[in-house]
């Protein structure tokens, strides 16, 4: 019998992005999905790519819609926005995966001080449990609420924690120069997304100030078992999708390529979605966009003595909507791979 | 029990293509894939988004492993290189879908005119059905060798043929205006293709002499019962994928667009890969990207008296490897949608 | 002594580009800026490119203003809001160049079934000329008001003028199939033109009803020497700038190419702007991006007895602010191509 | 009286940059162009946006015939080939601009080592002059070989010049992570820059090992006074143009964001192509795309100890081209900005 799944936010992409990865899961049949924008609205006549295959109903962000014809439901609200449906889903005992950042940050005066406004419901945190299988498989499977990681922070999270667990780097060195495409600012046009003014641009932005910096450093804080604090900046490529994360650390011992081999692949064995790359083989996005993978590789340099670590994901899938059905499969007890099994749409 | 498949020439586009495709075909199995340039080498360390999904070797290119191990072959190989192994494969007893030009073009004087050299075994020419199943479904599935359609002549022709069928047009006034995503050229690099010139980039190409013209005058002439000579002019668009033709017609009497409306749903009632727009929609290449769809609009210039199609496919999935794996589901009389019934990969 | 100039709407993009060519333009002097958006801003806040080469508040739209310290107004506002200052600076005696599309048709009743609201100074159209100075260098040469033509009409008509003017084509059968990059739709971000939408996307826009329709049959009728309607239509392509326009025409009579050949060369000898390419070339909207230049090539389809004119300009140069300032040095009697004379920005 | 002027290797991107860069210079004459490639072709038959500009002959690479026609010799040459030339040049007592590395680096073994073969001239290395006018304005001004800077290591030195030079930063923490567009590769086509591989995609290359690296320690080390390691990591973006350098780097002791902007306005006083932008301001690489500005840009990273700066340049014109001509500017004690003062090409 297949899981009645609801999509809260349906037509941003993150929502959209959903919809595409669940039209072929065998165990879920979607039955409410909801936009405040478009309430009524025919879902193929917003995103057309669905004309043929989907033919439903845009709903209103109804908590007792969604408690009746739902059994599980992905909110992909706007942050802040989740806490008008989420506290009463709990409540009535359904199964919510929250790809917003309302639920990530442990500490809700963090999440003032780095969104902008208090948090609507601090109670429910530490009911939410953070959402990367590789690494909290076993809080998520019995989880009823599970904060859905955000784009960078998993492409970093995996990428450093096999080094953090192990303690054989300075947590204090940490540095994280990553790059994302456009899609990654959401689907509301705005001037710097415009583009002619996006295209054949390339920049850094929220330099010292980017509100993922919190989420990463309490969950990298978690695996080192020490609080840490890391400095992040942020890219914007233009293409559509993908992230990768050049980080830079510094090892506490001289440590050979090798060796970080071993430890990796340990760290990661029987993972279907991590795929560590032999050299000379590095990252690309466009092997991992439309894919749930995140590929990883790492380099020794030995002159200047850093750890250069390189994670590539697609922001939609592994970054946010493909990770978010991962976490229904845990949930649920279904293999984690089950409807997110595809290569990368490439070329 | 599966289907064992062959993929002659796996390390193009569309033979990277067709493995994307079929790696989730839950009636084949992919048994042998051969290059004659990454021969020995793994599929996955030559297209990397394979990674962690396929494990198989390029093989050689040779006939006898491939009637062996296989129970139909996709022959994704050069123009004129397909007979290397056509012949044998048929003789043998195998069913052949061959997405090269070579088998499309009836007439072998036409072949030499339009690609340069003698076509290399003119007696198949008589056995080859062209495949476009929306037209040819009866006779694709009783053939041994389906010649796979041209990108650019499947997006005319879908749009063209209930006009043509109706015999509402002047079959003498047709102007094709296409535009193609750069993967149409190949994979192999070259000049006009380097990112720097490219990019940022539109341009015409083999005005007056494009090799698709016979192919599409040929299909064409067959549904309108009659020879016709079209005005064909392609050109190059900085985008990975998609076709999207502008086609203008001269209608032979006064016709509204409801008229046509009636005819387009008509002729293609029960298609599920045929998508006729409800105005004010359009076709654009990011709707059909990655998806075996093609999405067909008409409008009526009163004005100038034209009627001005448009129609939108993924080259390289409903203009190849997908319309191939359409074939193969025809062949097997499995449902023709099996492992395509995906939307496409937007944004 | 330098000319004092003034642009009205300089923040938006053919105000923008106004700035980048007059800056090294050695005849004039930039004495007003004026932006409703932005005043009171540094210009050089608001575009940045500008940074270290202009440092100027901009101003608000007041004609008063505009008629103390200038002697030349570029009008680059938005459709309808000309009227607000060109009425009066043209009875204060200063010239105007309007980028705008509303002193272009002659007729104010096409203006409003085009455009959509009564014109506001029909009075005017008649004092207005078309600025298309390799066809009526003359009449702007004695003009107060310059109408600066469209993108689509400059890249269209410049094509067409030889062959109408002789006499040589069916003037019912044109057909215009014509691509331009995004900035053409401005700079006032859209969901359309949001960069996840419109990159790796291709697709017709207000086909059978674009408002340049009307501005192409006027001014082709004016040569043509009668009334014309021709079927238009645009499409969107993903990059910045450039316009390349495929247009399709019958010969009267059967034509060579080497005569048409002589035609252009002999209609357009001594223009600095246009070039007529030698086969095997054709246009490439990179070869003139950046650049006043129009290239043109034409192939005879002896098969299907079609003319095939290509045409490419960088629709904000000789598509907009680089055609005004060509027009400003025709008023002003300077060599047409000051401040003109560079290449395309290519790769 | 003009300065006559060769090109060697006219048809590479920074050779036809030169030309796009120097066609509008007052004071030379372009006298002598040379292609191996393209030896006996027009030039405007290569690079077709020239067509109407330049009208010369590609020539041999023949050291005779540049000597006799040309007073200065930009020599554009793949690395390892301007030895062909240069040695004779000198002898014959003509000033050399070298765009290749060959020049650049000091001590020949460091070039073996990370160029692959023995250095041809190494005699020459010492009288080569490294040409950052900013920082070696006066011993330029006396050179008679220039050795034209790379791309990444403008962006790097100009960046850290004036954090090394008041020795305030930890000069053992450099870590520099570079973003490249495409033509930075060069012009001839490879399959990782063949359009439908290099679209959409971002990664990095060459990770601990791109040749740059000891060209950037020497000129550090110059300024810092002893000899330091950096960590270098260089990416490609999906674009032509621009480099984004984000560098991140320990302060000895506790800095403020307004010490930092006094000392770099101070370093900077007076250069026209150094812009220091104001916060909130970040570099953008559509904002010097066409120029040779430098844009900067620094904040502290007050939680990590960490400052962050971000430079942006085009890497064809203040990378290449540009400053190849801002120095010859020095040696012929031209106003430095002459034919360079021109804002990007934007949007």
């Amino acid at each position: 019998m297949k899981i009645r799944v609801g999509i809260a936010g349906v037509t941003g992409y993150t929502g959209s992005e959903l919809l595409r990865i669940l039209v072929n899961h065998p165990d879920v049949e979607i039955t409410c999905i909801t936009s405040e924008t478009y309430q009524g609205k025919n879902i193929s006549a917003v995103h057309h790519q669905f004309r043929g295959l989907i033919d439903q109903q845009c709903r209103p962000l109804d908590p007792e819609l969604l408690v009746k014809e739902t059994d599980l439901v992905f909110t992909a609200l706007p942050h802040g926005r989740s806490c008008a449906v989420v506290p009463y889903l709990l409540e009535k005992g359904k199964k919510v995966i929250d790809l917003s950042a309302d639920f990530r940050l442990k500490d809700p005066g963090l999440y003032e001080r780095w969104y902008g406004w208090e948090h609507p419901a601090p109670e429910l945190l530490k009911k939410a449990v953070y959402g990367i299988p590789e690494l909290n498989r076993q809080t998520i499977g019995s989880a009823d609420l599970v904060a859905n990681p955000g784009c960078y922070p998993t492409s970093v999270i995996l990428a450093l924690a096999p080094l953090l667990r192990q303690n054989i780097i300075d947590s204090g060195t940490i540095i994280i120069d990553s790059k994302s495409g456009v899609s990654g600012a959401g689907r509301v046009p705005k001037q710097d997304y415009h583009f002619p003014e996006c295209t054949e641009n390339f920049k850094a932005y929220k330099v010292v100030g980017h509100q993922h910096t919190p989420e990463i450093e309490q969950e990298l804080g978690i695996i080192a078992g020490e609080p840490l604090v890391i400095s992040f900046t942020p890219h914007l490529v233009p293409m559509k999708r993908g992230i990768l994360s050049t980080i830079y650390v510094k090892p506490k011992e001289v440590i050979e390529e090798k060796n970080l081999a071993e430890l990796y692949t340990e760290a990661y064995r029987g993972e279907v979605f991590i795929r560590i790359l032999e050299p000379p083989a590095l990252p690309e996005t466009r092997f991992v966009c439309g894919s749930n993978f995140c590929d990883l590789s790492f380099r020794v340099d030995k002159r200047s003595n850093n750890v250069i670590l390189i994670s590539a994901i697609d922001n939609l899938v592994k970054g946010a909507s493909g990770q978010a059905v991962q976490n229904m499969n845990v949930l649920f007890q279904w293999p984690e791979h089950r409807g997110l099994k595809t290569p990368a749409f490439c070329p």
